[in-house]
């Protein structure tokens, strides 16, 4: 019997999906004790204010519970029994702890953890992100972060690092296409559906909806995130789709996609409230492009086109047989198309977002971070 | 910039997938030097009847192509200028090279390498299968290969053994199981698609075609095995499914599965020929679940289901709009419903077998098998 590994983790980010790390691993202790001989050690937490450390013995599954009730009560870390503030910057924080093979999970969806998570790389520690912004924002951090130095190396599948859940939460999108680069084959074509929230409109207006009853809805629904622009616009799914580009080796930045936003750039102005009330005007247009569409025997789908170099993000009559025009509702699809994978392209399709979904693929790229 | 890991492998099993592993390294060394590090080094070939090593050299280009040129001539490996003969058994061939960090790929089909896996097991070197044998015998080479023994961990992950084209060729499904069980998330059913060959066959009976005339096309093609029945008879896909069923740690058995047979087992004892000629008296049988199935909307499929710890391999009548009933032709599909893929399943599709996809396979669980 192999000795149990102690690992030591600091989770950066204790909002729906750090909770939903906390608890799983809290329930799976004894799987990950006995099938994998890992036993997880928090030695920090950090939220946007505080953090909660315990760099030498860890935090006991007591302490955790509390930090659990503490942020289900929408209540910061500086109010736990060992919580301290913080300024922001996790970097002094981090350097209060010195715990050989630590892994640093950033699930917050901020940008402020870049410094500290360079600081981790730069010691050696694993990294897995859930965060999307390291990867998309300055393409020195991506390439920092993921080894891609343009000076040696890339060597992605050997590396400490996993951005699994970034696209398609635990759908293994990442892994395949790391995969797929890794035996040598050639991608000509990705595309991705990566919006469930988009999926969900998109399948409704199918049903020949107004435009505006079916944002309305997702949004008093839950589906869409607080302000529906954030996923209207498409900026999210462009950034998942610029992940894919720079794991390709395109060295791109967001303003380099070509990305299709879902309503006129002068409704920026407007409140939510004032927005939402005033989108009956877009009706008639979405109204012709369905009706337009379904006189083909397509349907419009929002993909992720990404191809020679270029990503192109908007809204596309496909035939309705085809995989993407079979995926209806909320899932998220990705088909590669490439030199082995042809005609008929590597496809996976899945729940795509989801606090516990995407926590059990933080879970796996924990794992599997540590490697063979 | 890194230093360049030399990486001995030795190959055994120089047919339609071995060979195709060595010309796609041999295409890729430069690919893999600059993103990997790494630099292949052939230290042994074996086919069933001869091997040819070069331990400490490794072998160059000019000698890979000259063992490329007798084997699409179909000779044996005894005939290379460096080819010595073996008994079958690879042991001793085996312990003729002590290389530390050797990756030994198994593109047999054969049970008679799995002494020789076991000693470079125990000796600490890396494995890659693309043979299904190994995994799906006595149990106890199982466990002893994927060291799930019962009296410890079962890092699967964690290990260096790789067996991901064991199942769909190049579709990541091993993979995908991996990190769905490393997560700790909870397999309810898996259900797969996992022969084209029967997959082309179930497509063609839906256009109401008689059995007969699609399983003599299917065979006249190049689509089955020089034996059809091999096919016709699931032992293939039992071996997958088992594979699988192992992997979440049902200690099963081969003749523990449930695996429907699509002939009368007194048609065993015919020729080929004399089974391809007397066929047509299955095709009113046929002809009656197909026209049955398509009454209900349904379609039939030859489709693995692994629940509750039983495999179940048989044609099943599924909707023609549900995942399973969606896939047409020779694609292999695998659907996984967990705690956190429900009520959708996690889904997998794409080409399931080939020589090309299958190496490309292989060629990523040899890098992944390095590990970060």
């Amino acid at each position: 019997m192999s000795p149990i590994r102690e690992l030591p983790i600091f989770l950066m980010g204790v909002g729906g999906v750090g909770q939903a790390v906390l608890r799983q691993i809290l329930e799976h202790r004894d799987l990950h004790a006995f099938e994998y001989g890992i036993r997880y050690r928090f030695i920090g937490l950090a939220d946007s204010v505080g953090a909660v450390l315990a760099p030498e013995t860890g935090l006991d599954d007591g302490r955790l519970q509390e930090v659990l009730a503490l942020k289900a009560d929408g209540r910061p870390l500086t109010e736990h029994p060992l919580g301290v503030p913080h300024s922001g910057d996790l970097c002094p924080v981090l350097e209060g702890i010195h715990v050989a093979g630590t892994v640093v999970v950033d699930c917050t969806a901020s940008r402020r953890t870049i410094p500290a998570l360079l600081a981790a790389h730069a010691r050696g520690y694993a990294i897995v992100l859930a965060n999307k912004k390291p990867l998309t924002e300055d393409l020195e951090v991506y390439h920092r972060l993921t080894r891609v130095d343009g000076t040696g190396h890339s060597p992605r599948l050997l590396d400490r690092v996993r951005w699994e859940t970034t696209v398609g939460a635990g759908v293994p999108v990442i892994t395949t296409l790391h995969r797929i680069l890794a035996s040598g084959d050639t991608v000509h074509r990705i595309q991705g559906m990566f919006s469930g929230t988009l999926g969900y409109i998109m399948t409704e207006l199918e049903k020949e909806r107004p435009f505006s009853q079916v944002v309305r809805e997702a949004y008093e629904l839950g589906y869409t995130e607080p302000d529906p622009r954030d996923d209207l616009g498409g900026m999210d799914v462009a950034r998942k789709a610029l992940i894919l580009a720079r794991d390709m080796g395109w060295d791109m930045d967001l303003w380099d996609l070509d990305v299709e936003n879902l309503y006129p750039p002068e409704m920026d102005r407007l409140s939510v409230d004032a927005f939402l009330a005033s989108i009956e005007r877009l009706d008639q247009r979405w109204a012709d492009r369905v009706g337009g569409a379904l006189a083909q025997g397509k349907v419009l789908r929002y993909v992720a086109e990404l191809a020679d170099g270029q990503v192109h993000i908007g809204v596309r009559a496909v035939p309705k047989d085809s995989p993407l025009g079979q995926l209806t509702g909320s899932d998220n699809l990705v088909a590669f198309h490439t030199r082995w994978y042809r005609p008929h392209p590597l496809v996976l399709r899945g729940r795509g977002a989801g606090v516990e979904a995407t926590a059990a693929g933080v879970l796996s790229d924990i794992v599997e971070v540590l490697g063979p």
